[in-house]
């Protein structure tokens, strides 16, 4: 396991806490660190190091790109240990220094456990609203695709797309992935009394899975396309052949489960 | 009626409209124009005058503060008459200089219809969430008051203050209304999946009277106060007695109802 070498355990003296996140995405430039803009990464090392008063790295269970949103977001850090999950819970939030980002809950586990490596199943959901006018109060929150969306032919078409494929139709341009083959476990779409959600859960996504998904399945909501038409593109391994990447702004990291944990 | 003078009728050549407004308070000054402050009739007056190549005054139904959202403000306007509803509407919205306003509908009335003066009824709704650490996502459309309330009590307390009363207890310092006394029509507290709502209907209220009324219906729902407390409040006709007001940012301006007009 070249990825998780020794230096990946929780050295002496220190305890692992695994933290859960929710944020807006909303004006950041996503989870990862970089350099004087403003990250979710960026804001949480921010918050430990004033907390451990030492500098603190943050391993998410995942990147989110700018403007995609979480309601529980994974990641893990080392603290001393003097700290207890109560100490970084309310700590990191008293220091964290935006509003759009809250720590959700902190849970001490393994020196060995890996927010990103031991995760075994993410879960996002993708908003999509049918307006005529788009929402001013929800413009950061939701989709809008006027005009209405057969949300049956959606789902239906959807089912294609379970199990283990080459994705590579649906699979950003720079994804930096050693494989295009994912196993997804769901892609559903229901409706609400005002929305469309498209639901994704897999153990990995490629860069920008979902937001592929949602463009071509709306495809098929407007009827543009069938569902053999999406059982071709799959087929294709081509992303030219798929529809156009959904905005960022209507996409959730909704959850990350971990194996003996309850769901974060 | 002094306030509803000549000068309110449409003038010839001119089609009076009543529009419907969304929009999201955070970060504008209220409804109110101000000079070089982000106001709401600033943007609609802003936008009117490109649609018309004229000055254009809107009317609204009513202010609301900074902070506060509406998912369905009324106002009034007068266009020319080469304009028609959907002209309007698809008009004002390009030309509006932020997507944090969006006019949901445009429709013709009668040359004396007066948005604030023929306004039958006004409606609110409040969102309370309990949460340990509040949400980041919803920190602009939410008041987290942390720690469980008591929502039956709230309610039953609440509909103490249904009727005609004078509300000098919830009433602003600065309200400038020339009569204390409104008569509230609805007045109820129900708990979602996650959240209390409040709603309150009514012909008018008093500057801050739904927020006055959320900060006093939260002491009773922690316990602080009975029933006969906010009763003794109400009589009182003193707004020290009363509960805090309650923040703007979980404020919603819901509907506003004419006669012989479907709701807005």
């Amino acid at each position: 396991m070249s990825e998780r070498s020794v230096s990946h355990i929780c050295p002496d003296g220190y305890q692992r806490m695994l933290i859960t996140i929710e944020y807006d995405g909303h004006q950041l430039v996503g989870w990862q660190s970089q350099e004087n803009n403003p990250s979710v990464q960026g804001f949480l090392e921010a918050a430990a190091k004033k907390l451990t008063t030492e500098p603190t790295f943050i391993y998410g269970a995942g990147r989110t790109d700018a403007g995609v949103h979480a309601t529980a977001q994974a990641a893990h850090l080392d603290v001393p240990k003097h700290l207890d999950e109560r100490a970084v819970l309310m700590g990191l939030n008293s220091w964290l220094q935006t509003k759009q980002i809250s720590v959700l809950s902190a849970r001490a586990v393994a020196a060995d456990f890996h927010a990103r490596f031991d995760a075994r199943e993410r879960g996002y959901l993708y908003r999509i609203s049918e307006r005529m006018i788009p929402s001013a109060i929800e413009r950061h929150r939701v989709w809008n695709h006027r005009g209405d969306l057969d949300t049956r032919a959606m789902h239906e078409a959807a089912q294609i797309l379970i199990g283990k494929h080459d994705f590579s139709s649906f699979r950003a341009t720079g994804c930096q992935a050693a494989s295009p083959i994912r196993t997804l476990d769901e892609l559903s779409v229901t409706r609400t009394d005002t929305e469309i959600h498209i639901r994704a859960r897999a153990r990995s996504f490629l860069h920008h899975q979902i937001r592929n998904f949602a463009g071509s399945l709306v495809r098929v909501g407007t009827g543009k396309w069938t569902a053999q038409d999406l059982a071709r593109v799959l087929a294709a391994k081509d992303r030219t052949q798929a529809g156009q990447t959904a905005p960022a702004h209507a996409l959730y990291l909704t959850s990350v489960r971990y194996p003996d944990l309850a769901e974060t």
